[in-house]
């Protein structure tokens, strides 16, 4: 894959002077043309001055936006009426600079809380900032949102002549209450605001809300993909395939060219769109405050999906869970412990569990593995073979297995490990990424502000 | 308050084996009668076998238990059939061995998981420690149940000539998802079961039950309380006391001489059980692994008391703010960023927050707060003069004050650190305990098998 953004956007990323290192901490990014927009907010209910904001802003203009400004360094949360203003401000000193009109730049801000944003630092930003803006220029910008990421978080993808370009930041992933996840996500694509919605929504939910917890967001937690249609290609689908009742919304006529070859699939488009965000997901799992290990749970045989979800977030969030795998201990019963006390449907006596070396790519994973004719099928087996060995079931029935420790010692000390739960109950399933928890999330967290 | 323990209970702790650093593992507590007795047990689907038996115990002779064996080492929990039937034979042989009618021992265990109980051992155990039973046991008892607690918890209570007397054991309070909290408490009150059932979900609830997340329970998880009534001194109501139809159920009569005098109130009763699973609760959040720092987080204000209480929760367990108490960062934001996604009802322009050094102690504390007159008085005063100064408000209506860095750090840096959220929407208020998350943490639980 060819690390081509897509056409009619440019990037910068430049040091304005909020981080005391002086490192970059200021990106811009453009577009030549207004494009689709669509956003996933935090759900914290001190949302942050900019999500504030962009809240508002998307549904106002969802088809008109250009820009994007962030800033890392500042939150600018629990600032009031006042961050607020200052959010406003943020934005229309890009649009002045960029020569957009009103209401066209979404803000981020990711950092302290409680801290007011320094204005003539930021005015300093859009200064130094917008005669950089080049195509260039993502890898500048994916660098100036970083705040503890040890490295910068960037994805490509292209499909159908179109491509996708996302960058993200955020690393607090250990238990993700805080640790904001900034994303912005670009394309070339035309597509109807309506829909790119409805497909961010499809997308966040099985990536970047799969290292995280629901409603465990930070006050600044955003997503928001920007769609120019530069590339000429329309995506869509054939009557019918837009449904429920979201096609009477194409009658709300955007200003982009829906109506003209060639076009996407909305199937394949969402398929890149989520591949994509999954990237950018995994990418902040691995890079995890302190972490040493990536650790994919996967819960399966659950009641019902949203069941194996609270099963696997369970595991995942587990401190005692988390600091065995960094200290390399095959505690495997707190991992069923977790599931126990998740409020998932239990059935103590049909549990099994199993750990592997490896990254828990099942092959295209997910929602294909069903009823693949195991009805009835008592034996939990694993859903499918794991891409690396070895693979070791710890438990069966509920019952402990004898298994080799040496061999379960071996799977824990890998870089990265997979945990599947089987619960034997139904067709319910789910993958949550994490990471363990070290004392350097202790020493990161800590000091944070200091 | 000096050191009986109730009339007519002996004790003992010895070593059987079970601990590889021939550390004492195994207690033995004996009534001289029969007992009544009450439990409050863990809400983990894999509830452990000592638990499976308790429950059963507990329901089928609620008025006839003399004793309760205790190891620590290992936790029987998900072994099966066949630790079921390890928790029944250990019950049997202190049956046995203390001349016991059958199924009269309650079993609680402690330890790793998924390792089925050496039974060997456990028979040493008995055989050891039946003879050591004294009165003055209850210290080498208390410390036989140890795990990861750096010392053993203790705490006594006398009201009305009656003498109540508790040890616990439990230290993984930085996220208590799976460390397991055992508690036993004996008085020679004599109080109906069903009575004492009641008495014990009560207290549990204000006190280990705000250590802790509710449902976030071990596998083994248990508070049990007996009765023997050897102080002569029954604990009951006048009539219409004790109501919401429980009544009835004192007809299903006990063995305990419950229509003599003296007496002792349910509410006096209530109180010392209360003061005395508060004493032993706050020891144990006192006692984190690792923990340098005591914290007590209070929310007031409140749509409901629910909401108080799952708003302090989500601040007591967030790893980022509880190693920000153990960084001495004055890192506030954390803080409401906490409550934000408690899920609780919250107004971002009406929440208020403060600091200060100190154990929270609010005088008495919780419900005789409410209604003092202050119905419509915009401000969020603190609920009540804090014990410990410096106090500092910091935030005001969702706006950061322009506090004294210099105090707020002192305040950070203090042992005992109360946090006060007014969220000024009701009358619902909570008070949780927790400690901080420190590198030792890490480590404890990191290698605890090993």
């Amino acid at each position: 894959m060819s690390n081509h953004p897509p056409l009619g956007f440019t990037f910068a990323g430049v040091p304005c002077g909020l981080k005391k290192t002086g490192a970059a901490d200021f990106a811009l990014i453009a577009s030549d043309r207004p494009c689709a927009a669509a956003a996933v907010f935090t759900r914290n209910k001190f949302a942050a001055a900019p999500v504030i904001y962009d809240r508002a802003l998307v549904t106002e203009n969802p088809a008109g936006l250009a820009a994007v400004v962030i800033n890392s360094g500042c939150a600018n949360a629990c600032t009031g009426d006042a961050g607020l203003a200052d959010a406003e401000t943020m934005a229309a000193e890009v649009e002045a600079a960029l020569g957009l009109p009103a209401r066209s730049c979404a803000v981020m801000s990711t950092g302290v809380i409680g801290v007011r944003l320094d204005m003539s630092k930021i005015a300093a930003g859009v200064r130094l900032a917008a005669p950089q803006l080049s195509a260039e220029g993502w890898d500048a910008a994916a660098r100036a949102i970083m705040t503890t990421d040890t490295r910068p978080k960037v994805a490509f993808r292209e499909v159908g002549g179109v491509r996708l370009f996302g960058m993200a930041k955020g690393a607090g992933m250990i238990h993700p209450n805080m640790a904001t996840m900034l994303s912005t996500v670009v394309t070339d694509a035309a597509i109807e605001p309506a829909a790119l919605a409805a497909l961010l929504r499809e997308a966040v939910e099985v990536s970047f809300n799969s290292v995280s917890v629901d409603g465990d967001t930070s006050t600044n937690d955003t997503v928001l993909v920007l769609a120019n249609g530069a590339s000429g290609v329309t995506v869509s689908g054939g009557e019918g395939e837009w449904e429920n009742g979201r096609m009477g919304e194409r009658e709300n006529a955007s200003a982009l060219p829906l109506s003209h070859a060639p076009t996407l699939s909305y199937v394949d488009f969402a398929a890149a769109l989520t591949s994509l965000c999954t990237d950018l997901a995994q990418q902040i799992a691995r890079d995890g405050e302190g972490a040493t290990k990536f650790i994919t749970v996967r819960v399966a045989g659950a009641a019902s999906d949203a069941d194996a979800r609270v099963a696997a977030k369970a595991v995942a969030n587990s401190p005692l869970v988390k600091t065995a795998f960094y200290g390399g201990d095959a505690n495997w019963g707190r991992i069923l412990a977790a599931v126990g006390y998740s409020g998932a449907e239990v059935d103590p006596m049909r549990a099994d569990l199993w750990i592997a070396a490896g990254s828990g790519e099942w092959g295209s994973g997910g929602a294909g593995e069903r009823g693949k004719g195991r009805e009835g099928e008592r034996e939990n087996a694993p859903t499918r073979p794991l891409t690396h060995s070895p693979t070791l079931q710890l438990v069966r029935f509920g019952q402990p297995l004898a298994y080799s420790e040496e061999v379960a010692d071996a799977i824990f000390a890998e870089k990265e490990i997979v945990v599947e739960v089987k619960l034997g109950l139904g067709d319910g399933q789910a993958t949550i990424w994490t990471c363990d928890l070290s004392h350097e999330y202790v020493d990161i967290n800590g000091h944070y502000r200091t």
